[in-house]
């Protein structure tokens, strides 16, 4: 059973869930975009499914509402920006901004951001630079989901990285991805259907290889990109392990298995080395290479020759990085949003609780 | 049937060689630090077994030994730098250069590089920022030998990514790997031995799986990162596509299936847009972020930490990106570098040529 939502209709609501909570009018529309990216572009885990998450992390105090974000320290190239604990969705935007405005200045920003929380989706922070004519970029660490290779300790979250490219009459070459084989959105698709996973995707509690969907609420791991060595999951797990570094290590959030977790009633990590949880951020200026006349003809030959690939028997074609994304866009934008039942049933609730309608 | 050769003896014997086809005694240093840096790091594929291959380009004219290397374009963050058909392993030192001066000035640096050759190892380069207590970071791209997800055609090289980064009392994080399963060296192993791949390496010249270590030599593909779709070659592709857009289409080098090959005797490909193969370079200065004395305190905690991470069993103990590259570093600096037979008649061979013995 799925309902139908426009994106004004859910837009609409997000905005009164965060003014109800106390976000000012400004904070609560950024917040709902970002939120609500995800829905559009299909990654149903990421968007309003978690409002009511993001509404008890409020509760319990770890998301300030009316957040006095601050540069901490800069170069002309960099800045560390203090989140003050203020929604990912609303800190996340602001360091963009800030990386774009040093790119506008001295060819490229990198800002990384400490005592922030869950940000979205990593690809809407970086198209924000697309606009621009500059390549944007985002990254975040989350709390620990992923085993590196040979261990069996959870240390790293799913650590996305994302990095739009502008074109010129192609559309832009967006890449959005954790950096595990399988995002835990898509365990929890093959929970509801009763399936298994492919192998690679998780681990059991002793790091075992397994193809239980259910693995992680059994003390399982998921696995880093390439799933086992064999595979090269020391290279997924290098990934997410710069991701954490450039996000929490170099601005001061907690880093590897000390990220705070985003269900309000999990317990926080012991001993924390830092402030919330971090990302990372950057904006280069394409002119400050090339004109981006030159650069967006080539970079339309590269999108043009590589989705003219000769495609293997049986798939229609070779896809660019944000293809499906935008494809799902266009199509959500005119036909609407669906939820799944207890997305939509959760939403209910919370509205109920703020005197929301969800209409 | 190996020999063992000091790091010495195998310096001196690339600084005669380079010399011998024109290198000043600069460029020649250089050039074999970059090489012999593979060699002592355990990557042998990339070290002196391909010196003769860098004579080969330099004899069709395609390697200039006495590059005019340049900066075509600046700001105070980033350069765009013409390698004037130079080795790679001249104009890659000189371009990392230039990314740790610019990041002196304003906190990071980027020169994406046009018009180069073959590099060697990419962490050399990436390694060059830890001195400076600068985060390193290098790229390049290379000549197509990967298949996008769905494709059948090769339209991406390799194309590796490093990243270092300093740390306090403990070694460096240096993470170094192509963005594909398995790179090509790993197939040459398993050719010698006789022996199949594990799935997900490569794919037949119609797109099917395979798991035949000769697959490349049958007009067969090397597989993204992640191997297939279930596992998510998407995000291999992803990462070097990236690669390629960032040292390529950002400086006017050739990019996709236009990159030129190595090996000097395959035709070069047709209607290439560009100059050469494409590098990118990046550093980023650590208190442009943070005072470097709390960064390494906290890098060190977080090596500490996933070091310590409880281990499969079976397995010793969990891996930081950049140990076994450091143990064999020491290993082989103190051991000497053992070459196979067909490495060291082809080091003879090319001695020969040129009147240089290799003792």
């Amino acid at each position: 059973m799925e309902s139908i939502y426009s994106y004004d209709q859910l837009y609409r609501f997000c905005i009164s869930i965060f003014n109800a909570v106390g976000c000012s009018n400004a904070d609560a529309d950024t917040a709902a975009k970002a939120l609500l990216a995800a829905d559009v572009r299909g990654i149903d885990s990421h968007g309003v499914a978690r409002l009511s998450g993001y509404v008890r992390l409020w509760e319990v105090k770890r998301v300030n509402a009316t957040p006095q974000i601050k540069i901490v320290h800069e170069t002309p190239s960099t800045a560390v920006i203090d989140g003050d604990a203020g929604l990912g969705l609303v800190v996340a935007p602001f360091a963009m901004q800030v990386a774009i405005e040093k790119a506008r200045q001295v060819g490229t920003g990198w800002v990384s951001v400490k005592n922030s929380n869950h940000f979205g989706i990593a690809g809407y922070h970086a198209m924000m630079a697309l606009q621009q004519d500059m390549i944007g970029m985002a990254m975040t660490n989350a709390s620990a989901l992923v085993a590196p290779t040979f261990s069996v300790e959870r240390m790293l979250g799913t650590n996305p990285i994302a990095v739009a490219v502008p074109a010129g009459i192609q559309p832009p070459f967006v890449a959005d991805f954790a950096t595990t084989t399988a995002a835990n959105g898509k365990l929890e698709i093959l929970q509801r259907k009763n399936a298994d996973t492919p192998t690679g995707w998780v681990q059991t509690k002793i790091g075992s290889p397994s193809i239980d969907a259910n693995e992680l609420k059994k003390g399982g791991s998921l696995l880093p990109l390439g799933g086992d060595r064999e595979h090269s999951s020391h290279k997924g797990y290098a990934l997410g392990a710069i991701v954490d570094i450039f996000s929490a290590v170099l601005s001061g959030a907690n880093y590897g298995p000390w990220v705070p977790p985003f269900p309000a009633y999990v317990p926080m990590p012991e001993n924390m080395p830092g402030e919330g949880i971090g990302h990372f951020f950057g904006a280069m200026r394409i002119d400050a290479f090339r004109t981006a006349d030159e650069f967006k003809q080539h970079m339309d030959n590269w999108i043009q020759r590589f989705r003219n690939a000769a495609p293997v028997d049986g798939e229609e074609k070779v896809l660019i990085p944000g293809d499906p994304e935008r494809e799902m866009e266009i199509t959500r934008m005119k036909e609407g949003i669906p939820l799944v039942q207890s997305v939509e049933d959760d939403l209910k609730k919370l509205g109920e609780r703020f005197g929301i309608e969800l209409t």
